[in-house]
């Protein structure tokens, strides 16, 4: 089961990617096969339905099969444009920071590898969809970087999670790439602002039901820029696990359905090469991870 | 003009302070005074109104003052429960780090007195309001500590914001106590999950509209623990002033009404004493800006 936030013709939806490259609009189809629209209008509101959503849209899926091709409310996932998966995320992007040794270390040396989940944010206002453009922000950095990650959506809220009982809380996955203006990162000391650039935070294009996942660990992780591999990663190579950081932060703070987390990017970043190889007007970022799906996103020029 | 979001009888409302102790809910006020219910039901929908509500509200002032005293929608100070006068913000906290000398001094060194704008985060789950109780999370912290702060209120969207017209994009001001579990702070790194803790933010009581604060650098700041003075500032130290801060985030990163930047602390935490004084369950914080307001909060046993 794949979701997505999408627009055509001016109507944003959200979206069921279906065989054949092709996106059902879930409102449009509910109101033609049961005459009712009872999809909510935001992913955040569809994943606090829970399994009953889950459930519904098993069931659409099956009467769609029957559709004729030319119905309106089935597009191809050319003609799109693809919007975050969650639009609006109701609070920061969690992030977790050296997450992978090799990465660590490209950044420091061995002692940046951490001892614990080191955590910061990003704020909504960045997130933008798979296909739109980046702005490079030439006037403010000339270090932009990106960093490929797998993205944990939160399903249903929970505090003092358990790690053994962390999994439960898990919505799905998507891809997500971790912009950071590194000149903006270093000099201010917090990653907050270096991290926060309008447009930094790309994600998508859709989020993989948990149930598509069998395990999270067995994910390869490429990153290319114009072609060319940059990052070639593994899930497997996390230091701290997915049930460990869900576990770690809902000690003392609440999670919320929604709720995005980004696990931490592999070695290969454009800092991390001598000289360092940082992003400029007109080069593409695409990053994929097996079974998730591929983010391609444009610096503008 | 000071705007507050406050409970009675189970009504959440957006409450005028008013002369004598009084809050109005404005909502019923129209309706009464105007038969309409213009104002929205969210300070951050008020804000967005921008010049439009701020006139409206005077108006209504002037018809209140003739109203009977014992109309319903007139409530006593000590009635209402408060809740953070942004309810629900919708992004993390800006917060701005080492702001004042003193303060970066006794967390450290002058090696640790910032050369530029140190920015975090913390959660929108951990805003809470005057009179709350803040939870110890005695499970995972045992250092936990208290930051008074002057908050800005943004009132309008804004990037690329200079200097010089950045307090065009200030709504008000509140008080705000950065709770603080420096154990947590120090073990992670990046100060988000450190600063992140449900109950961590309160925030209040209202918001005092700028047109009543002419100078924010000549506001003298006081937190007592129990009724012991800890911190005896002033606004005027500060490190970086407000429209810098405004206008370093929004170089890159577009703010938004309804957002809150933390201004930072001044010296008298309770990790600056030696031996540190943290809190404990039972204490009250009680942190008073001159013409902000008195917040006040007691550690939950």
């Amino acid at each position: 089961m794949k979701l997505a936030t999408a627009q055509i013709g001016g109507r944003t939806f959200i979206g069921l990617i279906m065989e054949e490259n092709k996106i059902l609009d879930i409102q449009r189809a509910e109101k033609k096969w049961f005459d009712m629209e009872s999809a909510p209008q935001s992913m955040i509101e569809c994943i606090e339905m829970g399994e009953k959503f889950f459930n519904h849209l098993k069931q659409l899926q099956m009467y769609v099969k029957k559709a004729d091709e030319t119905e309106s409310f089935l597009y191809s996932l050319t003609d799109v444009t693809w919007l975050p998966p969650i639009a609006s995320p109701r609070k920061n992007i969690f992030c977790v920071g050296k997450n992978y040794r090799e990465h660590a270390i490209e950044l420091g040396s061995e002692a940046d590898i951490p001892e614990h989940v080191m955590l910061f944010s990003k704020v909504p206002t960045a997130v933008t969809g798979h296909g739109q453009k980046i702005d490079p922000h030439l006037h403010l950095t000339s270090e932009l970087d990106y960093e490929g990650e797998l993205a944990v959506i939160i399903g249903k809220k929970g505090k003092r999670i358990p790690e053994a009982e962390a999994m439960d809380y898990v919505y799905g996955y998507t891809v997500l790439n971790d912009i950071t203006a590194r000149d903006l990162q270093s000099r201010h000391k917090q990653f907050l602002l270096g991290k926060s650039l309008d447009t930094s935070c790309p994600m998508g294009p859709y989020i993989v039901h948990k149930s598509a996942v069998p395990d999270p660990y067995a994910l390869s992780l490429v990153t290319k820029v114009n072609g060319e591999v940059r990052q070639e990663g593994h899930t497997k190579d996390m230091i701290f696990s997915i049930e460990n950081v869900i576990s770690t932060i809902s000690q003392g703070t609440t999670l919320e359905p929604g709720d995005i987390i980004a696990t931490g990017t592999p070695a290969g970043v454009g800092k991390g090469f001598k000289p360092p190889k940082y992003l400029s007007p007109g080069d593409t970022v695409e990053i994929s991870i097996e079974g998730i799906g591929t983010l391609s996103n444009t610096i503008a020029e």
